[in-house]
Parts: structure tokens; sequence; C-alpha cells
């Protein structure tokens, strides 16, 4: 729920935007040709009132009721993020883990407050942002030991509370949503410029949590490198780290807490960097004729010390899907942008290193004044707007359109590449009975590697799909794993990729995790099953 | 102990590196004119024979006899590190707390065997990089709830493991050295590019249990973003995360054994980010006429997005102590380096930039081969490596000159600045009677505020210099505490620095590292009071 504008309890996106008639038979359109399909069988939007919900189960108490509600749309809303599974469970009107209670603190007392009777009434704390997780992160599916849950909504905890121009900071209350936090910070001629595809509907908060992936795609690209402090609220008290640049007094405290998801504390404030809007932009489009000379080439220019804001490699067949391509060609999107100089000198080393490697562009576009919303490279960043509108038509009509990401280092990338598609292609294969599509673009950078990223596209069956969801995902994921990958690069852990997790990282630090919990959340209320077990 | 040259066990280098007798006399002399001394009582040089050990508390198991000593000069030299009470403490002959015995494993599992000696022994067991810890890092200074100390030098693993051309990074053992490491890089065209100023007498694992700061002022401070991943022994099992150039699942397992200087667990090897070598460099000087003014050009600079390699500001008196100034102006040194691209572009806006603040400079010798060789910048490097040598002249002669480093955002640095400054002037009349000097030069520098390292000369008293040393350093440490920095930037938490990283770190993060060493080190055998109470 942010503002006037209701969020659908179902899928992406305010109740008011949908997709055009056209759009929608322009997509199913695609999937039918593509996969054979005559027409789809459609499952009907869900209607609140259709949808029954089990009694709260907990008793909120007098000093509470100011800020908790059980309302039935707001449990609704309060079950499920945005995964496909997701969906599909919206859609099928089973809402069995939906929250109890929904509390909205308006402040840091009031999550103290929350904290202490959730303890008191052995119940389990779901912290909430956007709920814009693909990975189950917010759903109160929690075990038979719990009295019932509560769904903690930091929304009210929506303000900027200071702006430091000299250091270029700001101190943000972590329920604010990115288009607020935005808005607050342009008349002061500011920028997070963390953009994750969530944007819209995720908070700072969230995206610390999560350890969220943004706009940057070489140097600054998760949140981490961008928070100089936090404030995070734990049943066994408050933390806050000092507000500095840089530090080597032990273990940084916020780097336990950037990606806790919820599992360690709730994070109520956090200091971000701040950028000044950039002035200066350019970006261009190069054409490789293939993937892994297109790799190549970004591999070289993530090594050259460019810091290019954008450097993402679309393979053939995802650009031509996102009208950024032929289909023959692989495509990489490259793009500079400063606040303090032009940045023309260091797209045309760029380029350079792109023609090394066989990639063709025409020069002349670049550098344009809002180049980065034409051509191939503005298709790309529209269809990535409209992207997850798409699942609220394609769930129901039993279409799987799904992604997976992860990260790896270039001497292990074609390989790594080739067992993740071959396994995920393999798998849907096995459970529709049909051939699917999967295709792989880079979202990320780094001098060591890529973090791909893969979409998946399959027509499944009505009543079979969670099966066939699960093989496919399944198998996917084992191959991450064990081509050595790591099981998300900026989608978090939650509750769906936890088997992955726990053989990724090394035992003795689940353990260490597991010590960590019981230190700051003795009763274990903190969003149980994630990270810890 | 590095190959067959012997490292002094009272001070800094190799037995046979000391400074001239006409570098002495000047260095005497100045301090001799600058605080109206006639002549100094000079200690003599230890001798080891001259020293008396308490006789080693424990038995050697058969099995590790072939990697342990109990030698005399070994024990001398793993008594302590490099600072002033160091030194002061070698001259007067106080080796209390030498270990019991030294071990130089061979093998990861000579480690674990180590390890599982000391929990059986209840021995605590201090890992030993280079011994070049300002901080009381290394002293085997541990309560008497231990029966004896093990002395756990690395510097027998120190191997480079492994090459990765194409992901341009290297799997390479803790214990290697500095020139070692670099040595092995360079045949191959890569660097690690981290030189810290101990660079000669450190260790690849000391500098990531310890977070140094290395060669790079902007955007590549500390050692913590070129480690990819880690391999720690632990009482309770091996550590290994896995090889990623990003990830998003959970808190990051690398970032907890970043800084924990020894005491959760044994950096046996770590998969580092390498550079290639840089071919173009550009470095010059500028002149400001007011500290503050350079201060803000600085923070410009490190605002704009160009990440030079060099950005390090001296005060005036800094300056020409370094034979870099005429004591009346601030000097910046700033340089780029690529291995990719010429950087005149970037130097030249830095140039803009320091003109905008009133910055001088001699644009003609820029750019050229060697600059960052010659002139200010090349005199500022020169002093940079013979400063450590300096101790061993001045201590014994009861002069202090020492070291302290932190980091604070910029909002807060002129206040911060003189805070720290006049704390630490005040102690030193207060404690020697006499006006001392507090000079200041920025390390390190981040777009939300710099690393101010600062230097103060004094002439104590002999027989009252450990008094006066913890006034003064107690005054300068609690001015930092309370005006907001942090104790350390880069130079780690130590015993030495205990006392405010206590009153920094948030109450519960330690509780927190105390419940992760407690998994980790349940017998508690490593580092003992350090980190942990």
């Amino acid at each position: 729920m942010t503002g006037t504008r209701r969020q659908k309890f179902w899928d992406w996106g305010y109740e008011d935007t949908v997709l055009s008639a056209d759009e929608e038979q322009r997509l199913l359109g695609n999937y039918a040709s593509r996969f054979g399909v005559d027409n789809f069988d459609r499952m009907p939007v869900p209607k609140a009132d259709d949808i029954e919900l089990s009694a709260c189960r907990l008793r909120i108490p007098a000093a509470l009721e100011r800020i908790c509600t059980t309302d039935h749309l707001e449990r609704l809303c309060h079950t499920y993020g945005k995964s496909f599974m997701d969906t599909l469970r919206a859609f099928s009107h089973d809402f069995a883990n939906a929250p109890d209670v929904i509390a909205y603190p308006e402040t840091e007392a009031d999550v103290v407050a929350v904290l202490d009777w959730a303890g008191d009434a052995k119940a389990a704390v779901i912290p909430f942002g956007g709920g814009s997780s693909v990975v189950g992160g917010t759903e109160p599916a929690v075990d038979g030991s719990f009295e019932g849950t509560i769904s903690l909504d930091l929304a009210r905890l929506d303000h900027v509370l200071e702006i430091d121009h000299t250091s270029r900071t700001a101190s943000i209350q972590a329920g604010i949503f990115g288009p607020a936090l935005e808005a607050a910070l342009k008349p002061e001629g500011l920028t997070l410029r963390h953009f994750p595809q969530s944007f819209e509907f995720s908070t700072l908060g969230g995206w610390i949590a999560t350890r969220s992936g943004g706009h940057f795609a070489t140097l600054y690209t998760h949140i981490d490198d961008f928070v100089e402090n936090l404030r995070v609220v734990t049943p066994a008290g408050i933390v806050e780290s000092r507000r500095l640049p840089g530090s080597g007094a032990g273990p940084s405290p916020d780097r336990l807490f950037m990606g806790s998801e919820g599992a360690l504390g709730v994070i109520t404030e956090a200091s971000v960097r701040l950028q000044n809007r950039p002035k200066f932009r350019a970006s261009i489009a190069v054409s490789f004729d293939d993937f892994y000379q297109a790799a190549d080439a970004v591999r070289v220019i993530s090594q050259a010390g460019l810091y290019p804001s954008n450097l993402r490699l679309l393979d053939p067949v995802e650009a031509r899907i996102n009208g950024a391509g032929d289909g023959d060609h692989a495509i990489v999107v490259l793009a500079f942008e400063s606040a303090d100089h032009d940045v023309e000198t260091w797209l045309d080393r760029g380029l350079e290193i792109c023609a090394e490697f066989g990639g063709t562009f025409e020069r002349d576009t670049a550098g344009a004044a809002g180049a980065q919303r034409s051509g191939a490279a503005g298709a790309w960043r529209e269809a990535f707007i409209r992207m997850p509108y798409y699942r609220e038509v394609l769930v129901p009509a039993g279409v799987i359109n799904a992604t997976f990401e992860t990260a790896i280092t270039w001497d292990r990338f074609r390989d790594f590449h080739h067992r993740c598609k071959t396994a995920t292609e393999d798998a849907i294969k096995r459970a529709t009975g049909k051939s699917g599509v999967v295709t792989c673009r880079f979202t990320h950078v780094y001098p060591d590697g890529p973090a791909p990223y893969f979409t998946w596209h399959a027509v499944g069956r009505h009543g079979a799909l969670p099966q066939q969801w699960d093989e496919i995902k399944g198998a996917a994921s084992n191959a991450i794993i064990d081509a050595g990958g790591t099981i998300t690069h900026h989608h978090a852990v939650g509750r769906d990729h936890m088997p992955w997790y726990v053989k990724q990282r090394p035992k003795l630090f689940g353990d260490v995790l597991a010590a960590a919990k019981s230190s700051l959340d003795p009763s274990g209320v903190l969003n149980p099953g994630v990270l810890v077990l």
C-alpha cells in the first residue's frame, strides 16, 4: 500500500496499471506461435472477496491497535512477493500463509513494541518493505512452532531525515520507496541512482536487507557500497554503526546486516552515499556476431578501469525478444555518465575495445542527448520496465516466464553458461514435453566475472504447473551450484533459495549466522526459515 | 624471519639495514633544534644474548617438533610488533610476553594440528604474518588462564598456487610477503598493487586480517575489495568461500574474516583480484595556501568519479618535514595510472578542480615518465619508505615520533581535525612539558570523507616514556572517538585500540562477534584479548 493507489494483491503494480488489450494479445500471440499453442486457457484475475482467510490467531495489544490491522485486503497484499509461484498461488486463491496481522510502525519505538509483543506472543515477524521479493522473502510461511505471524510493513517510516551536501550523503528511513526517495533528493541536485527493476515498488531498507543490484553495471553494483551506516532494531536492542566513509576497525558491522533479509534485525534507517545528478551522458549499442566474443569485449572493458554505468550484454534471442536486436547478433549496451565531466573519451576507449572484438556500432548516434532512451538501448529500457507486468497475463495462461541470476568468474563463464542453459532447457523439455527458450544477459559486470541473468520461457499445463516449476527451477539451481556460481547475485535467498544457499555457503558460516541470530533474536521471531535453519 | 636475512627483533627491517650515521645525525639534529635539546641520552641497541626469557611452558608434541621452535632469537622476534611502545620495551630488555613456542606450519594440516594441540594444551595461538602490527596485534600478551602461548608464523605458507589470467585473479597462500607476491606476478604482467607502508615486511594474510590500506588513495583503498575468496582454518573446522566476482547470497562470509585479526580463524589462502601492470602514469604535486582549501579540492575530486590512484594531501608542516614543501603550503599529490589508456584527460580534469580551489602547479612536469619519483611527490615517496627506520634511532633517544589514523565524513572534517590536533598538542604539552608537533595528511579519500593520518613528535623523558605515551595516545584516541571518527582506518585494533574500539562499535555487534568466536573457536585459543573481550 503506497499512497492512495492500491497495489494488486495478486501481482505486480498498482491495480490501475495493466497491460493494454493489444499488449496482452501481442504477448500471448508471441508465445502461441513460438510454442505452437492454439489458444490459452486463462484463469480469471482473483477477487479479494472470493478468497477466504483463516481467522486471525493473534490478539493485538491495545497499545498497538493504532498501527495494526487485520483487514482482509491488507492480509492478501502481505502474503506474497512477485515470483511465478506467488502469482500462480494468488490466481489459485491459495492464501494459506496470509499474515494474521499487519503492523505499520510510525516510529522506531513502534518497531521495538511490535518485536516485544511478538516475543511474548510467540509470533513470527516478517519485515516487509515493498513486497517485491521473487524468492519468498516476505511470505509468512513459518513452521508450526509459532502462534501466528505479523507482517511488519515499514512503509510509514519513509522520511528523508537529513541531507549532508558536503559529504553528499543522506540519512533516510528504511521504509521509503524508490520514487519518493529520488523525488526528495532531486530538488537538491542529488540522486542515489539505485534503480533495481523493482524500483517503483521496493524500499531502501528492502534493498539493503537483500543486497539488491541497481543502476550501475560496474563498480557500484549492489546497494552495499552506498551504505554509510545503518540503524537496526533487533529483539536484543538497537544496533547503530557510526557514519564513516571507511573503517578498518574489525569486521564491518554494516556488512553483517547487508543481506540479512530481516532474519537478524529490522533496518530502520541508513545513511547512504549519493551522487550529483549526471549532466553528461553517452550511450551506444554495439552489435556482435557472437555472444562469447561480445562477452570477451565486456570482460576487457570491465578490466580497463573505465567504469561504465552500463555494460549490459544481451544474447541474440534476448535482444530480439526485447526489441533490441535481430536475433542473430548479441548486443552490448555501453554507457557512461557523469555529473563532472564529458564522457566521450571514456566511450571512445570502450568502443575501441568493442571494435577489437569485432563489435560494430553507429558512432554518430552515440553521446546524443537522450541516446540511452532511443535505439536498441531505449527498446531494452522500455522492455525492462514493462517486463514485470507480463506475469499477470502469462501465469494464468499457464505460461512460465521466469528468471534466475547468478555470478561466476570469467575463466569458468563459457562452461558455466552452457551448463546452466542446457540444464534449464533439458528440464523444460522433461517437465513440459516441449522445448522452451532460455536466454541470457549480463546485469552487472566485475573485473573478475559477470553476473549472468537467465530468462526462461515454457508453456506448462494447468494443474501441473507447481511440479513443472519445481523441476525446472530445481534443475537450474542445481546447475548453478554444481558449476560453481552463486544461487543469487541480487535477488536474495528468501525461502525459495534456501536449499541451494545452504550448499553454497561454508557450513561454519551458517553456524556463525545461527550464533548471531541467537544473540540478536534469542526467541527466533524474525523472518524464521530465512538464512538460518 | 624471511629468507636468510634476519629481521631485527627490536624494530623495523633487516639487521643489515640501518640509517647511515649521517641520516641519524640529521634526524636527531632536527629534533634537537626543534625542541631545544642539547644532546640526547641514547639507550644502546639491545643484544639478544643480554635478554633473559622465562622457560618455555609448553611441551611440543613429537609430531609437531618438525615445525616448532623455542629458539631464543625466534622468541624475541615474535614478541613485538612495530609500535613506539614495542621498540621502547625491546630497548628496555622487557620481553615478558615472549611466546613460548613459534610454529611454522608448512601445510594447512599443520595449522590444524597446531590449533588442535593448543586446544588440548590450553595454549593461546597468536597468528603472525610479518609482525608489522603497530597496535599490539601479534604480541602474545594473554591473561593468566592460558598455560602458554604459541606464535603461529605463516611465513612458510608462501606460494602463489594458481594464476587465472582470464579473470585476472590469483590463488595465493596467506603467508607470502609483499615483495615475493609482486615478484611472482610480475613475469605474468600482473600486480596486486597493494602497497601498505609495511609492504616489505607484511603478508597477504596479515593484510586481510587487518583490513590494511594500500596503494590506491581512492576506490580500492583497503585490501577488502581485492579479496575474491578466502580459506580460513578455525578450531571448529575449515571455512572456504566460493570464488565469486560478486554475490548477494546473504551477508558476505568473507567480510566476517576481513578484519578479524586472527581472533576468529587463521587465513591460509585467498584468491585476490589483480591489475595489469600500469603503462600510463601521470602525477603532479599541487600547492595550496590553505590546508582546508586543499581539503575542499580533494573532496570535489573524490566526488567527481575520476578515481585517481593518488590523492594525498599533506599539511604544510608535514610537507616540509618530508621535503615536499616549504612549510607554508599544503601539498596535494594527484596521480592517475592505467594499464589501458592514457590518463592525461583524467589528470587535466583533476587539475582544473585544483585550480578552482586556488591550487597551483607546474603542468609541464606532469605526466612525464617517472614523475611520481621526482619533485615533491618523489620526496614524499622516499620519506614514506624511510620513515619506519627512524624509530630505532628516535625511541632510544627518548623522542616519540608516532602516528594515528582515522576516517571522518567531510561535513565534520574541519572540526574533527581541529579537535584531534588540539587534543594531541595539549596532551604532549601536559605530558612532556614541551610543545610538540602534530601534522596531518590524508592517506585515502572517499566521496563521503577522508582518512586523516596524524603524525606527532614529542621529546619525552627516559623513565617516564610509557606514562607520557599513554597520556598522549589516550588523549588522541579519546578525541577521535568523541568527535565521531573511527579508532582505526587501516592500522587495525589489536590490543592497543581495544578500549576505544569497544566504545566505537555497536555493543550488540560486539556480542555477535563473541557469539561468532564461540562458534568457531569454542576454547577461545585464537589471539585472546583481540576484538572479543
